[in-house]
């Protein structure tokens, strides 16, 4: 192992001006830099972060615990994080939950145990992240208690999506609902009631996982029992690909017998056919927001807004007839 | 900070008793035991990992270094190694190189930096990793030096592809190669080239970097100028998908006018319409294997298979007309 002192001796300067250039706390003079970098590649030196942590009680890693990499809405804001961590010298260790809370508290525990800087959370429940001693942002689903945040808002995405609904003439409706623990999926519902409560329409609620399988099966058997169905909202892009996977089978022409709107603007809603209309949430900005609020709080730096919400957008494509916003 | 020592005065024992219970190197009284977790508990005492992995030089995260987790082969191949990672108790430090070898590079000492115990690549050059002093396991790709590392067998897959191209009666045929600087490319290409040679059909061999957007520009920049194109391989499934897309905006009918095989087997390739025939790999299992084999150099155990290879599957679906193999 070679150490500063290997380094002082090959450069012939002193330990404390190995120290100072590593650490870049005080003047190192132009030959002595020199010297020292020559020196530092000749023994293939590397700085001991490790030790560093140790001695400051704080690494340059950020946890992100999130329910499943493999959801298409999570590699995106998984990237956000990354880049972001990247810009500012940090490195991001992935975990993923399953949606299960005894993992997610492993995992939070065993983060804290490598003394990450900060931790950014996609949490099933919202009772996790209460005890944290170290920093914590929840993204995506906002908790309960008071700790920083960064989401969508839920509730203005699916009153846009229940108006154009309903302004594309759709009469009787299914309403893919996500899982009834995550508060998201009662904000979805209750921005798309509010936007067609009182109109002549009718609304199916029917739950489902963020899974592509179930969401088919479960559409595919909805609509053989149900056959005046004209129109479908997915609480995720997910749910709404997997009801138009069961429309094709089941012969039923989207957007002509069936409309769908979805939520979320994966990037596979352009590869459908027909492509997927959906409320897009700014995927990237919520996770490079998170990366950013956790940073700000790391480096104690004052926070100005400590619950952040980013508006989403409806994006239409062709699962949709033309609406009056078109 | 709550010390080892706070729990022995707690628990009413001596400093080497809790080490002992900790580290899990030793006898401990039932009576001792149960003292201790009791004082763990009520000082919320976390043993401290980093000061374990200063002194042992090794700690029990691994780095995975990918170009993109927003392409959709690596979500899938990221998951499988975390669990593997968390089944034996490590965790996942994620890196996006962006198939930049500056940005690998500097992972790779970062992640040195902070004495992960292993490093998984995906490495955009044969050169990275040449110089590790820790274990190291190239997957996807195999790189031309002597490191361990868990590929897919590229040849076998494309020769299948240019089989039943073959069979299904393509006669002339376009060819999306990927990224010339990876070694797959050039073995995808090669394994076709085999099946198809001294046949009746022509193919045209076109570049195109793994994205969505820029495979259907090409594809239909290509579709407009040869118009007897009635066959596309696509390197990879994001190719394939692009390609499929182009054709239906010249309103050429896949599987009618052009068939289509694409190489991955990505989940997306379910949801498109008409879905995706294609040599899928078995990624999960590519992932696994590479944890399981840095794991084993990591923990000093004996490797009995230094390169692994894993046979693909063709995987046939809509985009392809019947063909003898069906």
């Amino acid at each position: 192992m070679v150490t500063i002192h290997d380094v002082a001796k090959r450069a012939n300067v002193s330990a404390a001006t190995v120290s100072r250039y590593i650490n870049k706390n005080g003047y190192v003079g132009k030959k002595s830099r020199e010297a020292i970098e020559h020196a530092i590649k000749e023994l293939n030196f590397v700085p001991n972060n490790v030790a560093r942590t140790l001695s400051t009680k704080q690494s340059n890693m950020i946890g992100l615990i999130i329910p499943d990499i493999k959801n298409p809405f999570f590699p995106e804001l998984a990237r956000a994080v990354e880049d972001t961590a990247y810009k500012y010298g940090y490195t991001v260790i992935l975990c993923n939950s399953d949606e299960n809370p005894k993992k997610e508290q492993h995992y939070f525990k065993a983060l804290t145990q490598e003394y990450v800087a900060g931790v950014i959370i996609t949490s099933t429940h919202s009772g996790n992240g209460q005890e944290a001693t170290i920093p914590i942002v929840a993204l995506d689903r906002a908790p309960i208690m008071d700790i920083p945040s960064v989401t969508t808002n839920n509730i203005l995405g699916t009153e846009m999506a229940g108006r154009y609904m309903l302004e594309c003439g759709a009469k009787e409706l299914l309403f893919l609902k996500g899982p009834k623990q995550l508060i998201s999926s009662e904000q979805r519902l209750k921005g798309f009631l509010k936007a067609v409560e009182g109109k002549n329409i009718k609304v199916h609620i029917v739950e489902s996982p963020y899974d592509f399988k179930v969401a088919e099966h479960i559409t595919f058997q909805f609509l053989q029992k149900h056959s005046t169905i004209d129109g479908i909202f997915g609480s995720s892009d997910v749910l709404a690909i997997g009801a138009l996977k069961a429309c094709e089978k089941l012969n039923r022409s989207v957007p002509n017998d069936i409309q769908i709107i979805g939520f979320d603007g994966i990037q596979l809603g352009n590869y459908t056919t027909p492509s997927l209309t959906t409320v897009a949430q700014n995927i990237y900005k919520l996770g490079e927001t998170a990366a950013e609020l956790l940073i700000q709080q790391i480096e104690g730096k004052s926070i100005t807004e400590k619950n952040i919400v980013i508006n989403p957008e409806l994006v239409v494509r062709e699962t949709t007839r033309k609406g009056f916003l078109q």
